[in-house]
């Protein structure tokens, strides 16, 4: 018997899935996050449990991992030294191959050929792929990047709304359900401030897509300046050379209906998921 | 003898003067940052430390002290607690007070009289001061708020240049100039970002001030931008009912040529700065 496995490794979970040569699916799990920020001392004995997970499941022992074809996409992978680190480490597996978390993406979405995603979540980052070479915009992080991700909106929120609490621009029922949500207490909100991370942020993007649909005047052009950045972002994937494109993650359903017309028509729907894409990248024909 | 004392108390340098009743000064002292963020603890000894080397110059010793009279204006004063426990420390001196260093910056510039100013450094706020009473706008930290400020232009600057890096936008000399300030190393930049504050990030504002002044459409477009900010500020500053406001800081007189004609013209030259305005919180009659 011949099995694959794809491992999708990232800042929020992990998530592993173990077919047979024949694309049946015969085990799969999910652990928490597992991505190339916290050490490969850290990331490999967990990218090392969600593939024994999965192997359970199927019914297989550590004898069987021999005949797994193994890829990895991990977040982060771009950190110096990290995917020599990882190919450096002792392999349980017939074959192994790392990537990036947003390649298998791009690899799932369009069923391993060329082809454009641009992820919308808690970050956001373009990945576009051409006769097999990468190349990505966006995704350096926050604040400085990430341009119309969750955090980015929960941002633009934040400062919108103390602008607002400062009588610099109209207040909105959206700016004083921000304002609220901190008990009225600007004290409080920049010490939430001092600490808080990309996804603390994007908690507030649920908020500012709900707004926008009751017509509120601020969320409105919060949402209206995330489109201008999304619609570039598409533009700008196209003059690569793609012939399709995909919108993904959490945020890309809530602005389909945001975006022009002339632009969405330019969308395809996506053909798979990135655990696809890892197992197409580990050898397995779909 | 009775003596006047007044502290500026700054999240990058704390400097004192030590006048006579009549105003001439008889010592001055500056040690580096002596902010509310630092806690009580050691907040006190810095405060007393910069009163010590002005007294010393003044040739004063621990007896005179009980003849000054003492203000002192402390940056992030309105963290919760801290003016209470610095009212609940013994005090040396004959009488003492304590306020924001954005206030003492309003009373030193309009000598005590009504006013506002805008404060333009690594940060930015507003200072209104009507019939006593204070009120502030802006200034509730890096990145929501703090608009047109160092810190945000360095952060627009960034942003901009990553965006020109992807392709998003045209690239410009300020552009790669910021890029090649992190020798093209994209995952350094990212790294940088990880544990920049706004002093990092406001390392970038002459830079921009500078590439604006040469006619680069980016940085053209990050000032005009920041214009944008501080015209509003200014504008609502006025509808609360001040009839003078001036703008301070270290970006005040580089945003100055960029104003539009009615909203420079309304502005007025500072008479005084911080330590005139703790001297005159104090009791000095100027």
């Amino acid at each position: 018997m011949v099995y694959f496995l794809g491992v999708d490794a990232g800042g929020s979970h992990c998530r592993s899935r173990l077919t047979d040569q024949n694309g049946r699916i015969l085990g799969s799990a999910e652990i928490g996050a597992a991505n190339a920020r916290i050490g490969i001392a850290n990331l490999w004995p967990l990218l090392m449990q969600v593939t024994e997970l999965a192997c359970q499941e199927a019914g297989l022992n550590k004898n069987d991992w021999s005949s797994v074809h193994a890829a990895f996409g991990i977040a982060g992978l771009s950190r110096p030294g990290l995917q020599r680190a990882l190919e450096d480490m002792p392999s349980p597996f017939a074959a192994i191959r790392y990537t990036g978390d947003d390649e298998i993406a791009n690899i799932g979405a369009h069923r391993g050929h060329d082809g454009a995603i641009l992820i919308l979540g808690t970050g956001s980052i373009a990945h576009i792929r051409i006769d097999g070479k990468s190349e990505t915009l966006g995704g350096y992080g926050f604040p400085i990047s990430d341009e119309a991700s969750g955090a980015w909106l929960g941002l633009e929120s934040i400062r919108h709304s103390l602008r607002a609490y400062d009588g610099r621009i109209q207040k909105t029922i959206f700016t004083e359900r921000v304002i609220h949500h901190f008990s009225d207490d600007i004290l409080g909100l920049v010490a939430w401030m001092d600490a808080a991370t990309a996804t603390d942020y994007a908690l507030f993007a649920p908020w500012v897509i709900e707004a926008g649909i009751e017509g509120d005047p601020v969320a409105y052009s919060i949402i209206q300046k995330a489109v201008a950045y999304i619609e570039n972002f598409i533009e700008v994937i196209f003059q690569k050379g793609v012939a399709r494109c995909c919108l993904m993650g959490g945020l890309a359903a809530p602005f389909m209906p945001w975006l022009s017309n002339h632009i969405s028509c330019k969308l395809s729907p996506s053909q798979g998921d990135a655990l696809d894409g890892a197992l197409i990248l580990s050898g397995l024909k779909f």
